[in-house]
């Protein structure tokens, strides 16, 4: 089977006051992904069709299943008439690991566990981010924001991605990956750099959407020390970032952003640049 | 201890070339919510800790562990350090189905289940909405649209959550829900009206976000014909609703909406209302 496309062209009929008629809409594909590790289901995300590799290798990271891509023995991307999987078979140690992990596993679905212990798996600590020396000027992340669309063919066709980006200080944009989810996004981006061999400390993560407190789990356990959004941060999102000493920034639009947490990473003023 | 606030205001610094300076924003809570059901958590999710009652409800209409309401024997909420427990216990009957159930369950996450049949779990059927005679005008939709905002009090203090609303032809928005989460809030919608004794298939619910297939799955299963939303929905979302004979109307914005499947049962035309 082949790969389903990333979008489908519908058509449809405006609806107006003063008229309308009929029209056509490009509307993203959502599908089912298996993520499949040694022949067994780890999880299955609604997202788009592209990117599977990045994906599953985010994902495996995210999750703390692989330390690195070196830990994948082999992939492959089956379509089935449900979907895709995403079938990736670990080196024999990890594999090993693996399996009792999952034996181990106190999942939160349907799994047995007490209310008390599920929370407590919900609200596992994150490392505290060290420090790498990163400094980002505040054009750096104007830059970034002014260019994201360009670097968003899925979200042009659309309207309805969002996307993951990472930047470098005086770079720019250097990697993006598109999704119907947010977090998919981000465990595409995450999945995509340690397969170029990049270290997320050195650059910044820049969000489409709002901000989650996964998104900033995401972000700590990749070791990436700056998270931009487009729009709000949750309260506990925010927490989180300040808990990892991650810098937060959100609200980012063509005039400016809001600083939260660790605002030292970014250098506002000329005089700080100088 | 205390339910946590449905908002906390935090400082920041906003960053702008012609200066910036302190502020300060409402950023909505987000908490770790476990459903548990006679003791046993049947899902964790990040939500706005606000309306939990109904929240538990929806969700297990939405999932199928109940059919009705009134085959929850007691709820209880209780706020724990790293969120809140929502209690519930079933009639004798319903718990024993399950118990049952969860033994029988394959559920997608780390189960050793193999891509394949996971997929097929996510690809559940749906039912066929049964024809209601529901018919509503075009300025049903854009009144209602219109009046969203004055019905989301969290959204005002935070612009940063969703909303899923009910309305009726002539009636306008009978009943709105708010959350971090556009699934969370659709659930807590759905848990209301159940819990209110108003049929779903008596009116349309609007979204203030983007529609994926699972929101076309829970108002599918809650048997509600119409379902609205100001941005797009994802083809597969659409196939859904083409599949189980539901209307879906998007991109629904002050001057009009575009009108996919079934779109017999919305009265576009002054003829149509005559």
């Amino acid at each position: 089977m082949q790969r389903p496309p990333l979008y489908t062209s519908v058509p449809g009929r405006a609806v107006r006051p003063e008229g309308g008629g009929a029209i056509h809409r490009a509307l993203p594909a959502e599908v089912a992904v298996a993520l499949v590790f040694d022949g067994s289901t780890q999880a299955v995300m609604m997202a788009t069709p592209g990117d599977i590799r990045d994906f599953v290798t985010g994902f495996a990271l995210s999750e703390g299943i692989i330390a690195s891509p070196d830990e994948i023995e082999s992939f492959e991307e089956v379509a089935q008439p449900g979907g895709i999987e995403a079938r990736v078979w670990l080196r024999g140690d990890r594999g090993a690991d693996l399996t009792a992990r999952r034996r181990a596993m106190t999942g939160p679905v349907g799994c047995g566990l007490c209310g008390i212990d599920s929370l407590a798996e919900a609200n596992r600590p994150l490392p505290v981010l060290p420090e790498t020396g990163l400094r980002l000027s505040a054009s750096d992340i104007l830059r970034a924001g002014a260019d994201l669309r360009q670097h968003q063919p899925l979200h042009a066709r659309t309207r309805a991605t969002h996307a993951a980006a990472f930047l470098r200080p005086n770079e720019g944009i250097v990697l993006l990956r598109e999704d119907v989810g947010r977090h998919n996004a981000l465990d595409k981006l995450l999945g995509a750099l340690a397969l170029a061999g990049t270290d997320p400390g050195t650059g910044a993560i820049y969000m489409t959407s709002r901000l989650s407190m996964e998104l900033v789990q995401k972000a700590a356990i990749a070791g990436c020390p700056v998270l931009i959004a487009v729009s709000a941060p949750t309260a506990h999102a925010l927490q989180l970032a300040e808990a990892t000493g991650m810098t937060l920034a959100a609200f980012a639009r063509e005039d400016g952003f809001d600083l939260y947490s660790r605002p030292d990473r970014i250098l506002t003023e000329v005089s700080d640049v100088a």
